[in-house]
């Protein structure tokens, strides 16, 4: 039986891991929604994804690319959710229980569920009733643009189903992917939704003039903020220093393709969001998380620093000047 | 009693060094020791270092700059050693056990002394008798060049004596510099030796044309090299996700300061080590610490692929690219 993959989602990770499908040499069948009419008919004709990694050579088959979801998911083995966690529900708005039933879910969001306060895994599975041993979570290392160039990069393929993680990472292995495997989906899925508020606490602090020495200082608390909170969500043993909780923290943090980074840096010099976000031309994760972890850590009481300086500057308008400084008492 | 302390080296860091003691609002008298008689000249009369973080305004009596290393010694309660590890032999050439004895010995040296294959604590506890007890060392993360700038900076003051470490970090402390405690002279010592090494296999990655996303994987599976091996060496209770450990690594392997990572960036783009070196006109540690801990390593047999990855194309001439190569295959 050749698997059949849908991916949900037109943006830069979802093009990459397209990309990735296609050059793995499993024999597969790849299907793809997307929005835009426009996206589709650009993808069918020139076999380029217009907006995003344009570089990438899409070798989908026309006819497999819609922007029907309900068919596109009737037709998949695989469903891998790849749209901004804040349109999650919008997209999936038409989409029954029982049409993802029996599917295996694949969530490449690093995002929460705004109102819902869940992270993707624990959404699929309040929401749709999908068993967690059919959701598997896909984390970096990564940013999408290096994936483009083909640059070496190594993903973690978490589920509870090991087996599955491992087929489903059977999928994506090439010459510039490695995959390792992982019972961690709720560790991971946090790790990667914490990092991006790290990464634009890195860059208010860059904003404001903190040099390399307090960054230095500033991630390695961060790791420890993590460890913390995953500790106290989901209490199992996890080797925090692994690339798909310290690795994604330190890709995100410090490297030149972070969106959340940039944010970061703009509020720090004095831009409002409003500002940051209309100058950029698109949405920092970060922004939506540090809201939504604020919430979930009401319950869980975890002492997050970082997190809640992040919150205050974004949410409560408080002086990112007054406010890293305070923090900086609270480092070590 | 006004404590005295000495300064022995007249690089940047001891620049750096000096500026926090002279800022630093507690009392003391600040003795300071350079090789070079030129030097001594330059800053006694124009109240700066000229080769070294030249913008930083020196505040030393001029009468209490010499290169008579013996008076120096004999004026201070606690005396800083701050030269290249590989040139503290020759250093302390001069110097008997008892002009040391009684006086507590600061290293702020980041190497292992060679042919000892010893790290600074060991040495002076063997060759001059010190007691554990008076050997102090002050880690980072810290890069020189951002005290210059007064950016906020953590360092970490380990002893086995807590309230000595405790002691000389109320000597430090300024503005801009915060300082950790901790009992860990081992575990500073060796992570800020190893650091070096991945720093340079960091350089050599980026100088073949790995991209960020390998160089995070790199970098979270390299603080487990360092746990394994401090674990190994020297097995008490810390975390390694702290700054001194973490931090440390992080500053050296990200920052466009660090001059290992240059050095492996130069080696990765097909400089011989020789060449290299004479381009860069100074050496970097990392070069002879990879050396000395592949000796050290003989005894403790820690598993360290990056470590000895580096080593070979470094002291076996294997080639940049087949060695990196391989060493992907054993990091997740």
């Amino acid at each position: 039986m050749t698997p059949k993959v849908a991916m949900i989602g037109g943006g830069s990770w979802a093009t990459a891991i397209i990309k990735m499908l296609s050059d793995n040499f499993t024999e597969k069948e790849i299907f793809w929604w997307m929005r835009s009419a426009e996206a589709i008919a650009h993808v069918q004709q020139y076999k380029h994804n217009p907006s995003y990694l344009s570089s990438v050579e899409i070798r989908v088959p026309e006819k497999n690319i819609s922007n029907d979801i309900e068919s596109i998911i009737a037709a998949a083995d695989y469903v891998i959710l790849n749209v901004p966690a804040a349109f999650l529900k919008d997209t999936l708005a038409s989409v029954t229980p029982e049409q993802l039933s029996g599917k295996k879910i694949i969530s490449a969001i690093k995002g929460i569920v705004p109102d819902e306060n869940l992270i993707i895994g624990e959404f699929l599975n309040q929401k749709y009733h999908i068993p967690f041993e059919d959701i598997v979570v896909i984390s970096g290392p990564c940013h999408a643009e290096e994936v483009a160039l083909e640059k070496l990069s190594y993903l973690t393929i978490a589920s509870v189903d090991l087996k599955l993680a491992e087929r489903f990472a059977g999928l994506l292995n090439t010459r510039y992917i490695k995959t390792n495997i992982s019972d961690d989906i709720f560790g991971t899925e946090y790790a990667a939704v914490l990092k991006n508020i790290y990464a634009v606490a890195s860059g208010i602090c860059h904003g404001v003039g903190y040099g390399d020495n307090f960054q230095a200082v500033l991630i390695s608390n961060a790791i420890r903020e993590i460890n913390r909170f995953v500790e106290a969500v989901h209490p199992i043993s996890r080797d925090i220093k692994e690339s798909a909780y310290l690795g994604d923290l330190l890709v995100t943090a410090y490297s030149q393709f972070s969106r959340n980074r940039t944010f970061g840096n703009m509020i720090g010099k004095g831009y409002t969001v409003k500002s940051a976000q209309l100058e950029m031309n698109m949405i920092a994760e970060g922004y939506y998380a540090v809201n939504c972890m604020h919430h979930i850590n009401k319950k869980y009481k975890v002492d997050m620093p970082i997190s809640r300086a992040v919150y205050a500057i974004l949410y409560e308008k408080h002086s990112p000047q007054i406010e890293m400084r305070l923090l900086t008492e609270q480092l070590n």
